[in-house]
């Protein structure tokens, strides 16, 4: 494989850790990638793939596994995590501990984590953020920078870090979250800083004005708990946003991607951008693919509050299954989670008042079962579809593929036996998140990681999950990815204004 | 006819004026109206339509006009005209007299005029507005107003103004034209405002700060001629206008209006709109229909100035069709000129910088022939759909209907001869205006005015054209129009949190 | 009011009917036509409103009704009824008697009837059917015709009926409805047909073959309960053969209307077809409208067959809303009740196999409330748009505009006082039809006709039904329709190739 | 790799072929596959890809081709070629030796050839065409075969073919081509069978009957040239059956592949059908792409003729473009060249009679320049996605993954050096083919294939083309290709009456 990855500060693992188990067979799996399945052995050494096939030469001293009869997937990646973040002042309650943990309970080996600044300085947050996931993270990270506001120094630190640090993508809020609302004028010169460093956009989009004028009102209406969070964040507040975003990121020229899709017709936004032409990714959460709004009503109301996340769940409870065809057809290319969790003692921090809800909501160990049981079982996707979305996509699109996202020989030894068949039923209790209440309590689903292996270490067998704090490492992602930003580049050589004859003339 | 019209001031005609004419007989015509064509003749007495039908009981001493094999339309109502306004500095070149003169040379027999602020009262700014309209319009006119900014001074003036003069519709800028721009909180305030006093709130929508950024760049980029227009104003930046304008004021419960769309995806937004169940109405250009914006790349610089408007004529050479099947089914509802003029050596102040040609077209002469020859005769609408659009739409949607926009007992006196098998060649030469380019010309096209009434009195007759300076009166429209706001009252009864469960689940 | 109708055997009322009830004063009454609503007095006469306004002068006997602070309508108009008529070689229960005393009950005074052929000659039906409706019918009726087959015969009666008899509008079946089902070849020779003859074609839209082919399937899987209608009749069976009807219709250029759409997605055809240019008119039933296929599984055997008919209310809930959107934006003109009853021991005919239960349900007497609750209750359509959709459009459709659909000078004296705000919960015990089923069972609804008057006869008052069996008249229905056909016939003058360029360059 | 290839006569290389360039290196190149570009070097032996890498150890005697700064791209596979087939009883002009060459002079290395059966059985074409093909072919090939009419015999056939033959898949016509027309039953009979075979079910979808009335119109109107062709095969003919087909396809739960999609509008109807959730691919031609039917009026007869085919190209110019962003966009994931030619002398049969016009056009040779100089040079698409349309996906869809299709250990050595900056004019004059008209003559355009190897065997070279006669071997396509019949199967789990709910209640 041919690698080119920026290196930035990765850490060797310690002797201890590389010593055991650092040979391993898995034998007669059904391979999945998201091109094709395939029955065949895996030989991993020292954290990677050396060996896909059939009767392969194995050297002596290897740990066997069985797979036969299981299916063999390449580990998922959250492209969306907030451990060790924070919202309204409040930390969420999983740090990279207890959330990769989790990750990896559920088969997931790579997350990356939404850097929200606390600091003035990006580049301090950095460092402070590395500092804390390489003490912590039981399974390979990366991240992404919210940038609050864009200004001289921010554009600076951005370039330092695409071209230093190893991060490629990120966050402007179109939302009020954290008052870090951004205009419309200041988006376009963050989406052209982005397009030249070669880094991903990503916006969470919400017309943040429209919300705060409804939030006003709702609450003066004497409306206070959580379906207030329904009612201010309508529908159109996110299709509005999602639909201004991708316009201005189309007139520079910018690839975009989309956080958290919760509206059907934001997705459909999504899909008529991509066919006027510019590179657009779409994201949407497990809690989206797995729940609906109509728990806002629910009469309990940590039960409510428990979904209470921006943009909501939509009260239509068709929309989980539009969704999915929006996943399945490949509009929506990414499946997050957006864990981002808090517990009963912080979310009652807005028992009187909705808009001190704290918004986030588990999913990081039950992301993969959820799209499982949600796409797969009801037939609007096969295996190798199901391997795309929780997996080679995000590796694709934040250009960690193929060491991540593929079974294939030279690829890091992340890799799930997966049982497609078997069932679970989701909660609380049995989870390993360091959260009191799971949006998908008592669901009872298809599709259970029978043995998760994290850079070529067993960390879940026979259903114990035994990580290592620490074990992680940081995974620099390469700027200018090209999944996304090959097409790109050959649209820049066309001049803007044969671009816009072909935007006016031909875009029809 | 009933009529609730609010009394504002409506001017007597002087002696001399109503002493002549007063008694006309339209005989043998085909009587159109917007629901049907039917054979009759038509008798005026002061200005008003007394009886229509067959073996009328006539008076003697009654002028009788022979319509035999022609029809007989309404007399066509232009929603919006910019005569005697002000824009970059510059005034129109038409003023009231030779705007309203026009109008009737080509069949439209009234305006309603966009008032500019120039003044920081608005009240003022009606007052020197009807004087000046009172000395010098020949044909009935009504007014909108453009409102600058939001604030409550602006609030109360609206009220007066909506409540004591007869104004009931207002408009805003999304775009950045003359520094106008409004915000999206301020809009959704307008929207409010104009919901709760019963008047059309109209938006001029484009995306303002982007069509800055993009002028900036492309005369950067060395680009000086009028074709800056076209790149600068891409057709992205008014369909992101529209559709963040139709969602904001779904959000407020708010009628709105959309002027002078030119692109056919905002006209498919509005169209959207509509079925998710707001009130929405569409307004196209008399030279968005015929004309195209090929002509900005024309290699005299003055013919291609002479097309600068804003938001431009589209690239796309079949844009003129396909916003006349919008036309023509419903869509967009009302036909305007947007008539706004300058002069060569008005239009020459942006010979070197785009960015400073004074943007607007003619059209109020030709909205009536291009309209015919481009949808009748295409085979888009019949007669009926014909006196719709150019008609009978306005009249309803301003809560001028039926004393305006129909032939009816009780009616205004304001009727159309027209042959719509006769042909004519539009130039600059023979029509009225007072400008030196028309941007139809050469134009041959059927669809020819024979005989003009207005309020009675024949105005156009045997090719001349012979109108009375001051004839023209101010025509009070009354607030809460009902073809708009009928069905938004009823709304207004479900409370907003069942019509949020509505827009939830039911918007699909 | 200009009268081209046909003169057909128009029959007189006997004197004893015209003496009684032949001076009528409504007064003080808010006027509700298609285009505006007014308060005004109505004077009728000899079965024709004579005057419409305040202060008219009247002459002294009249009788005088109060009708202030209640609406006054045009009377519905039904389009589709199949009193009299047979299915499955079984008579539906209602006949010309009790189907026209249901209709009037009900706010609807004219009704057009299907007639099923069951003789060989489509004249010899006409005659039979003629002389059974003039003997019973209790209001204004007119016929449409079902072609069996198509072949030189038939052709030569379709023009008689036109030319001769007052019918303007034919109905062939897609589906195979008492195997009449009509292929491709033969569907375009007669659309051919009829826009040579001006007449209406009008398609029951279903893919027959596909139809037939499910039937069995689900038969012999063993399903032999109502729910088999649901799953052989599926959503796209009727989409495709709207889809297919829709475009041999536009290469024949001629004028369609779509019967009894249930389906939202081909109600979403109609509206695309529209757009591209042909003249297309769309039908839903207020079945459709009110209710939905979630029945089909109720555990009463004849609650569920009690809704079977063809094609079948849909299971997807959302159905009636979106329909209800259809007809709000103009997209389905015409709601109809498809009246077409079979009592209990009819539909237990298909006891054992659900292939045998004749289809067919209620609705002549529930419809005007059915659109009313739903539809302006709701709030998508305002009064205007409620007289539109229950009587207007129909009145213009079918020729019989103004006389019917329309309160006016010279309109004949079909009238309905409505009250808006009164409610009713609909049974089959209150209701008039003769069936023991009533698919509305229990619904309370808005919208109740307090006096109905048909040919200036009041028949409904204080909740009194006083119908006269045989007053109701044959209204002969005129060819060439102005409202379908004005346009087609331009369409006409441009010749096939440049209108194939059209549709080829044009129809993006 | 794991082969699971029926193992159906799979003909031996002779000893001459194998012994000479058995070994081959190709140094430095950047291979392209559809997932990503990575610079590896790639070592041949047998013909078959046995590494792929860098600094690999390769034995002595190996022939080294230095592909520095070029791409490496899988060979094209054309999934539509008519080589030696007939139609209107003429052969056409390539047969399987001529039409192969050029093939591979183009950089395609498989070709998917269809068999017209012109024998009572389709087993004795098959033999027929087996043994022409493996004498004079020059690259690998599969077959589909035209499926005439249905009936059991041809059923017992389609068994014997997928079982033992090695075909995959069948097509029918629902165009009267060679009066082969097939109606809806029968088409649903043939979709059941496909569907249970696990075969490919492929049609050429235009409404033949609208077709046949059409010709005979235009015909009778004195319309005899090429152009008659565009008029009697408008676009709705293709939207039309192509939602029949869709709709059917669905309704028998079986995967669709919808053949030479001209019409923009017709594969809007494939990415609906695909959001409802059956398996569909839809294939377009490099004529669709590379041309429009503005030639339909050359005043040359034989270059308006040379354009001949059907479905035909679109008048409108800007189908071409838009045909591409559905390619880009997946919704048409093959590319084809259709090619079927004819020369002057069999084109002039149709001279005064353009029914007569046999249909057909040349392609094969162009194909991947087309796609290229239309698709990636324009920006629409990036090179492995390029890949994806000219290859990997025809590779996936026939079950030919990833022997074909792909650059990777295992892969049949199907390579070509791709150089996208150079360019080349299209002639009838330098191509291969065997034909004397050329539809792309005269187009500049990017994309040469500098080296092309099948088989491991190097073929083109510094410009010289070398084949050898009878090289080219059979593919055998396996049945239940998992791409497409994967998920389907799963659907098949559900019962069909689940399944109806979910189209009923989901699909909205």
């Amino acid at each position: 494989m041919n690698d080119s990855r920026v290196q930035v500060g990765v850490k060797k693992l310690p002797m201890h850790l590389q010593s055991s188990q650092n040979r391993l067979l898995i034998k007669g799996g059904k391979v999945v990638n998201d091109d094709r399945m395939f029955t065949a052995d895996i030989y991993i050494e020292d954290g990677v793939i050396r060996q896909v096939g059939n009767q392969l030469s194995i050297p002596g001293g290897v740990r066997i596994i069985d797979a036969s009869g299981k299916m063999v997937i390449p580990g998922g990646i959250d492209p969306h995590t907030c451990f060790e973040s924070s919202c309204f002042g409040l930390n969420t309650s999983d740090d990279f501990y207890s959330g990769t943990k989790a990750a990896l309970a559920g088969g997931t080996t790579t997350i990356i984590n939404c850097i929200m600044p606390t600091q003035s300085s990006l580049l301090d947050m950095y460092d402070k953020c590395r500092q804390a996931a390489d003490a912590k993270a039981c399974c390979d990270y990366a991240f992404h920078f919210v940038l609050p506001q864009y200004d001289p120094k921010v554009s600076k630190e951005m370039e330092l870090l695409v071209k230093e640090k190893g991060v490629n993508s990120f966050r402007v809020f179109l939302s009020n979250t954290n008052n870090m609302l951004i205009d419309d004028g200041d988006f376009f010169e963050v989406a052209k800083r982005c397009r030249d460093l070669g880094a991903i956009l990503q916006v969470h989009a919400e017309n943040g004005k429209l919300v705060k004028i409804l939030e006003s009102k709702i609450y003066n209406d004497g409306i206070t708990g959580p379906e207030g969070c329904l009612y201010s964040h309508p529908e159109m507040a996110e299709v509005e946003a999602t639909h201004r975003a991708l316009s201005l990121a189309e007139s520079a020229v910018c690839p975009l991607y989309i956080l958290q899709v919760t509206s059907t017709k934001a997705a459909h936004q999504i899909s008529k951008a991509r066919w006027r032409g510019n590179a657009v990714v779409g994201e949407t959460l497990a809690a989206a693919l797995g729940a609906d709004g109509t728990h806002y009503k629910h009469n309990c109301w940590r039960h409510a509050a428990g979904y209470v996340l921006s943009p909501p769940l939509r009260a239509n409870p068709c929309t989980p299954e539009e969704l999915m065809r929006y996943v399945s057809t490949g509009v929506l290319e990414c499946t997050a989670s957006g864990h981002c969790t808090f517990k009963a003692d912080q979310k009652a921090l807005g028992k009187d008042d909705f808009r001190k809800i704290p918004p986030g909501v588990n999913g990081v160990e039950d992301r993969m079962s959820i799209v499982w049981e949600k796409g797969v079982m009801s037939g609007f996707m096969d295996p190798c579809k199901f391997v795309a979305v929780t997996s080679t996509n995000a590796a694709k699109v934040f250009s960690l593929y193929p060491h991540k996202g593929r079974i294939d020989v030279g690829s890091d030894a992340d890799l799930v036996i997966w049982d497609g068949d078997m069932t679970r039923t989701i909660s609380v209790k049995s989870n390993h998140e360091n959260v009191d209440f799971n949006i998908f309590e008592g669901l009872h689903c298809h599709g259970v990681p029978l043995v998760v292996i994290t850079a070529g270490r067993v960390v879940l067998e026979d259903g114990e999950l035994r990580v290592t704090q620490g074990a992680g490492r940081f995974v620099p992602a390469s700027s200018f990815s090209p999944y996304i930003f090959e097409r790109t580049k050959r649209l820049a050589l066309v001049s803007f204004y044969s671009s816009f004859v072909f935007i006016q003339f031909k875009n029809i």
